[in-house]
């Protein structure tokens, strides 16, 4: 499968190396519209270069395309939508889009909740850092009890690393009312939920505050277990110093390139009176980075269990154990 | 009633400006443990000082408690308590203290939530910020319709504006599983509620998620109609730019002292599916100061009615009008 990665951006060098990863995938070239740091980059590590109108790099992007099986649009919300109606349908381009694009982009996925959705479909769109997190953690409380009713509080990171113009510095800012977060969920994963976000200075993760009851009663360890259970869920204790999301990425920092944290990291301090109270901080630059090489394999037509195996395995997913009985 | 003040900090500054505002009471003095720039704020605004060994300003603690009939305790959390067995019992001398203090230093209070329980009390501790905003809140819910069961999510500033040597500058810390604030809200308003807190790096406000469930079915107007009844609420439109805590704190700067907000903010943008979703944003330096000024009444026996009232008018509490109907 050759893959041509179009937007070189945050999630774009993390679906790069991705790709490049995989035994069934070939990095066909990565496609830049703006000329920055990130040409030097892909430079560096050895990417193929294309430039939209072709004034940098091997080529335009209807180069790239003429080369590749099928695209990840990784370009900035909304731009995903215009390449799609300019280029990949004309071309007859297949693409996975990121979660930024309008749902009617393409048929919303995420790997573990709704896998068999994208099965040879030809326009596929992961949807975004948050709803992943979430998809994953409900879709096995779902899986396993039931979710009778969610509410999810967001603490969203203001900007990412890279981006020196965002704020706020010093504030925080709520949305209006409940968020769009739980609508982008049920187009995955169909379970009672509402979401609300506010946004918070810092760079690093988001952090989630689930509250939920299940039909099922689980004890505590019963719960615990479950998620151990599931590679992309990264339990770890709240008591061995990781408790905050700077602890966690000089965690990952340490083990992983770039630091990057694929897995939802559940903190163990799970309460339960009735209702389930779970914590999980979510890495915004990198956990989609294993739904988009899923993705790009359920459009072939590849079954759900070899996929996430071959995905796991290459990148890693699942080799950080933070939390031990 | 002739008031000295124990620890002039954040909270100390504010509640000897507060009880200035009073005509039943007058400021004895204020104390400083440590020598600094608070020696000249004190001195900048006509305070008389004392320190605790007498090593600077008019004298010691002693000869600053031969003056009072009353303290208020605004020091450190548990050097309060240390004072009271130190001082305060031995000199036979009633003090307010504050939510630092462990909940047996004296009656817990909130103003609107349980002010008769008080009434001629020798030792009084208010709650902390969170605690005080979420009791007023609560208590006027739960008077109109009762509190079936309430979640609240607490994405709590890191430092105050002054404490220049604490953090996180890039992290969210969560709490290690449910947090004690609602065992503190217990002690004042007896209604079934679950806390949990987060801490992010801003120091302008907390803000306060709650979810919940009455047993009435009040409707969103109804509901608002409440809010704006209770002048120590503030409600203001998500819709006309204050939808940040920088916002919020840049218009009472404009308003007020300092910018204290005493005031709860209640974002406009409730919503109610079965269930309630209300944010609120609690300025932390500010808005226990009214409750401490009623503590004190309601110490010497006054009906809370008649102290209410006058804090709020001497204070200017519910001054502040953000939204029209």
């Amino acid at each position: 499968m050759k893959v041509g990665i179009v937007g070189y951006g945050v999630i774009g060098r993390r679906a790069a190396d991705a790709v490049e990863a995989q035994p069934d995938m070939e990095l066909a070239g990565v496609l830049k519209h703006t000329r920055n740091y990130g040409v030097g980059l892909a430079g560096e590590r050895g990417h193929r270069l294309f430039s939209t109108d072709g004034s940098f790099g091997e080529g335009s992007i209807e180069d790239l395309l003429a080369e590749v099986d099928v695209v990840v649009d990784s370009t900035p919300g909304g731009v995903g939508m215009r390449n799609k109606e300019e280029y990949y349908l004309p071309g007859s381009v297949p693409a996975v889009f990121q979660g930024g694009e309008a749902p009617e982009v393409g048929v919303s996925f995420n790997a573990l909740a709704n896998y068999e959705d994208a099965l040879n479909r030809k326009y596929v769109r992961v949807v975004s850092c948050n709803t992943t997190a979430l998809a994953r953690l409900l879709y096995i409380l779902d899986d396993g009890w039931g979710v009778e009713d969610a509410y999810v509080v967001l603490i969203r990171r203001a900007a990412d690393p890279n981006e020196d113009r965002k704020g706020p510095v010093n504030a925080i800012l709520p949305g209006n009312g409940l968020s769009h977060h739980a609508r982008d969920l049920q187009e995955v994963l169909p379970v009672p939920v509402r979401t609300k976000a506010y946004k918070v200075p810092t760079t690093l993760m988001h952090m989630q505050d689930i509250s939920l009851r299940l039909y099922g009663q689980p004890g505590r360890e019963e719960l615990v277990d479950a998620l151990l259970r599931e590679p992309r869920i990264l339990v770890v204790p709240s008591s061995e110093g990781l408790n905050s999301t700077a602890r966690l990425r000089d965690y990952a920092r340490e083990l992983r390139f770039r630091g990057d944290i694929y897995e939802n990291v559940v903190y163990d301090s799970i309460d339960l009176d009735g209702r389930v109270y779970i914590t999980q901080a979510v890495h915004q630059e990198a956990i989609v980075v294993p739904e988009i090489i899923d993705a790009l394999r359920a459009m072939q037509g590849i079954r759900k269990e070899e996929s996430l195996e071959l995905t796991n395995r290459t990148l890693g997913v699942g080799a950080l154990r933070a939390y031990t009985r």
